[in-house]
């Protein structure tokens, strides 16, 4: 008989690491509720300004919730991560950090926001946009194989910090189990975020996750993969789009191409500060790569929702 | 007075090039009717199979009806091509071309597949997957500045082969003007195609295609830009989506990842040999840049619309 279990909100790691002791064991069909704390594992709150950035202690940035432990999971099998539920508590905050981000060059300075999200359906950016609210978490992983104190920022193909939008309420995850017991792990909530997380932070908060287990044995896949339940952003597909593109020979460049487009647009047309209109693609502007065949010569796409202007 | 005007149907280049002689010359606000030939120039058609790809002769490859001349367009304007409508003309074909592709080293056999598009609605990819055809022009563009028999297959930021999917009815696509008169032109028609066009082939067609030109005078973009009237993918976001990913420091190959975790998905779970999961990747799945900011390592994904298995 499946059970669901709580995950006890004072444990926290800050590293993959396939010597952390698991912390909870359970069976393939089990479900398992997380309270997790926001990436920065409580240095930021709604009341934060931008001053608070310099003071950040790196070392408690990524608290995961985890490992938790899949009774028979064996590295080649898969862990479906069926994401039951997801909600946001209370406020969320999202920043440019000095080094990081797609035009690190461009924004060398820190810059801070918070968002009260007791709305539930939109973050109100401004008086005139509002931001859908889509949670995710940002990082679900199992632990990477033979993991020695594996920093959490950089994602693999198992998992981890995928920063994937698509990973929404209705939606399952697969991932590749690489130790025994899979040694799930997850954190870092997310209320809003565009396909490529441009800006280096999603709408950052804590969040109460609702997920269910289930391992297929004997299927092996090499990477993350994913089915939603519906469309891909529900919330916005009933107005237009604006596109900004980069083209050229380098996808990053190209990218980095298409989204000083977008903030220039953004910028110019909605009157806002360049660095709010960089802020406000990382919570909603979309990344495509519109062709990678030409050539040599790739197009990619920045793509804003028109509806987030909608009075 | 706005007035219409018929591209003379008889009329083609192959190049870009600032010499190439106005076809046609019209005003700002003033739409054009175009009737383009598939990309091959009329080497292929419904009948032609593999063995037809061995004769093409590349020297006819995009054909463009074009140049048309727009009265008053200088360097550093923009040229507004709103996109009135787009008609396919009876069948389509796409193809693994050897050496091109996403994935052409595991792909190095030429396939060629043919497709009524009678049906007007969907191409029927097999008698259990039907694919919408939501067409679009593969290539419109101003002429580069000082181009000089210029290839037409690269892209750039004058636009041209874009292949990008967003650019449907609906849809207004900005392009900078580079040259005096803005000199554009357009052609390689597509019946659908994935963000990404994947296997180097879209779902190539004869097209008709009806467009109106407006001149914005004073205002410069850096690349092409466009608004599109609705929804991305409209006639697949009733159901569900499945994500296969890339992961790692490359771009590019992260995109050739997620590209075979797709096309293993597709072969086993539908039963479809590899190369027909490639080809039909390339028409209805959609590269994103799910995460770019990472400690340089990025997250693509590749996802499947679902409703395209629906019966």
């Amino acid at each position: 008989m499946s059970k669901t279990h709580h995950f006890p909100n004072d444990i926290v790691h800050f590293a993959w690491d396939a010597k952390n002791e698991p912390v909870l064991t359970i069976q393939s069909g089990d479900t398992v509720i997380f309270e997790t704390r926001e990436v920065t594992d409580g240095q930021f709150n709604l009341d934060s300004t931008t001053e608070a950035i310099a003071g950040l202690d790196w070392n408690r940035v990524y608290p995961l919730a985890g490992p938790v432990y899949i009774e028979g999971a064996e590295p080649g099998d898969t862990l479906a991560v069926e994401i039951l539920d997801l909600k946001t508590k209370g406020w969320g905050w999202t920043a440019v950090l000095p080094g990081l981000g797609l035009l690190a060059e461009e924004f060398p300075d820190a810059y801070l926001r918070t968002f009260d999200l007791s709305d539930g359906e939109y973050i109100h950016f401004r008086d005139d946009i509002k931001v859908p609210i889509e949670p995710f978490l940002g990082t679900m992983g199992v632990c990477p194989k033979n993991a020695d104190n594996v920093a959490i920022m950089p994602p693999g193909t198992f998992g981890g910090n995928l920063d994937t939008r698509q990973l929404m309420i209705g939606t399952t995850l697969y991932l590749p189990v690489q130790e025994a017991g899979a040694l799930f792990s997850c954190g870092d909530g997310h209320a809003s975020q565009g396909d490529g997380e441009v800006c280096v932070s999603a709408l950052e908060c804590p969040m109460t996750s609702k997920l269910k287990f289930t391992l297929i044995k004997g299927k092996s896949i090499p990477a993350p993969q994913f089915q939603t339940k519906g469309a891909l952003t529900p919330k916005v597909n009933h107005a237009g789009f604006y596109g900004t593109t980069g083209v050229g020979s380098d996808l990053y460049k190209a990218s980095q191409d298409a989204l000083r487009g977008m903030v220039d647009h953004i910028a110019e047309t909605y009157s806002m500060t360049k660095i709010d209109a960089y802020l406000l693609s990382s919570l909603c502007v979309d990344l495509k790569i519109s062709e990678i065949v030409d050539a040599g010569h790739y197009v990619v796409s920045a793509v804003l929702p028109l509806a987030v202007f909608e009075r």
